[in-house]
């Protein structure tokens, strides 16, 4: 029998063992998954383009476990009342191939990418870091600050987006957290003097939202928004002028802020870094920029946690996700038993949320 | 919200209209969607080995429907008492990339697996064929026999397999179904005159089941056991007298019994013959062979079926697969609903099965 675990209940999780816990946890799940990088079987993501968006599958596995996410990307659902991107996605053994764990990884997704790029920043930023610009206050942003607050201690931020509202609804979603903030009127304003700029901003084109002028010596550039073909934030000659650090080259070179730069420009993983083999940044006054765009190990490293987390606390359902015949060389026979089932009455609702 | 359906809601759903009506909602949906064929992304299945098995990933879409089937193939499981494959799928909408079907495949793959195989022989099979070999009584067995029964009136079989169990538990299963059942004692004495020769036999290496002077002419051989690279069923001699159908040539060249032929063999794809382009079988004593290895298409097809026939008969229960803030762009606030949720002892046992 698997387990599910529906976004209310990854919620929960979140909440039994506390936030900052749990960022610890996840960011020490992604930092061993990095470091045993050679393990895993790095496949490209699946993509299905249609004229409203994408859907993706995202495989990783190691010895052990096999992972795989599935997410979309819709940037006129906002339009219907709906997300620009659910996911979900399944944990299974590797030794029988029978699936352990279903969750829901909208939240899982949004927390992977913000504990990444904490474990960037922590390699990579100066280690007095401890004012952040916050460029873009959408879905992504208080994960980013939460989890920046949680591991490195990041607790002034400077924050803008184009958006009245999404700025308010942050500071209502941060409010007693210990944040001392910022409002600024541009983000020009927000990355003056900040010891790291992040840039979550959503446009599906080529936009430039930091440049060089922008940034101060020094700083860490965390670039979270530039993460499909044709999406970038981040100005060519600020990228020029800093030490870039990816997840995975073949597919940042593809989907990242990079991809505005010669297909053999420089670029260090950050598995390297993590692992020792390669230095993170070369002087106080360097610029750093981490260019993030989200690889499937990650999702990998939050569905292991999430399987943890649910044995550990006792959240989670069970579900009859895949057929269970008592003789497994007769499947047919099921076929009876759904004969002799309930009616359809009694069988309604039970998987409705409670939340 | 999606739906979910489990193993015993399918068997449920198939109860509530009827076997014979399943599978001719069944055939005609893969009809449609092997006329549709050129509408459909044909992705290679992603494929993830192991030293016990393999995990697959198996995606396909029209331009309205997106597909994936999550698929293992473990020999080793039964020593477990496991079974060697089980399967879940989803279907969701391409326009906005929300899931709407979650359903367990276990038992959708053995339908849509018997199902391809009527379908093509109701194309290639001799019209007046009622007598079918069986050659293999393992869990796809009494698919095969009830698809065949249903759909083209073969009520005359003649069966055999290795393991006295797995005949006794294929006379249990299919008691009362109004089939003349002969038991052979091997696999030539089942051949012997049968208008169609079914084999689905599991050894993972090139196994020999069938010979070229076992198949009397005008015979249709539904070759489904020989599915993966390493694994055949069928005779080289035999293939090279007969006229042979694939589902997708590139394929079945890999994994089908035909990897034992040339790479520019000829062979017809069965879309091909549906859609009325080629023709099937060339004459009445010719031998025919359906090379079935299966395909993500059909796949698409069964949990299109699956979700219809979910709304039709108000079978399966509502998932919570993904999240769903009241404002899409406040992810975050989940967090502190969670925190504001039951405690767990409320909320275990939800999904447990009640079959």
């Amino acid at each position: 029998m698997a387990t599910f675990l529906s976004a209310g209940d990854v919620a929960r999780i979140v909440h039994e063992i506390g936030m900052r816990r749990f960022w610890l946890r996840l960011v020490d799940y992604l930092r061993a998954d990095f470091t045993a990088w050679d393990g895993f079987d790095k496949s490209p993501r699946f993509a299905s383009h249609s004229p409203g968006g994408v859907i993706e599958l995202m495989p990783a596995n190691d010895a052990a476990a096999f992972a795989f996410k599935y997410v979309n990307g819709h940037p006129g659902n906002t339009r219907l009342g709906l997300q620009t991107v659910v996911a979900f996605g399944a944990l299974a053994d590797v030794a029988t191939g029978y699936p352990v764990l279903l969750a829901d990884m909208t939240l899982g997704t949004a927390f992977r990418t913000a504990a990444t790029s904490v474990l960037a920043a922590r390699h990579l930023a100066r280690p007095e870091s401890r004012t952040m610009a916050l460029i873009g206050l959408g879905a992504q942003s208080e994960f980013q600050a939460s989890a920046f607050q949680a591991i490195l201690g990041v607790d002034r931020l400077r924050v803008f987006d184009v958006d009245p509202a999404a700025t308010e609804k942050f500071a209502r979603n941060m409010a007693g957290a210990g944040l001392r903030l910022t409002r600024c009127a541009n983000a020009r304003e927000a990355a003056l003097d900040a010891d790291i700029v992040t840039t979550i901003t959503a446009d599906k084109k080529r936009a430039t939202i930091l440049t060089r002028d922008m940034v101060a010596p020094g700083a860490h550039i965390n670039g979270v928004g530039g993460d499909c073909p044709g999406k970038t934030e981040l100005a060519r000659d600020l990228l020029l002028d800093a030490e870039i650090f990816v997840e995975y080259a073949p597919q940042t070179r593809i989907e990242g802020d990079i991809q505005q730069l010669p297909a053999d420009h420089p670029v260090t993983e950050l598995h390297e870094v993590i692992a020792g083999r390669r230095k993170g940044r070369a002087a106080a006054s360097s610029i750093t920029v981490f260019d993030s765009v989200g690889f499937a190990i990650e999702d990998f490293s939050v569905l292991r946690l999430l399987r943890d987390l649910a044995i550990e606390t006792g959240v989670g359902r069970d579900i009859d996700l895949v057929a269970a015949p008592g003789n497994p060389k007769d499947l047919f026979s099921l076929l009876r038993s759904g004969a002799a089932g309930e009616t359809r009455a009694a069988r309604r609702d039970e998987l409705l949320p409670v939340d």
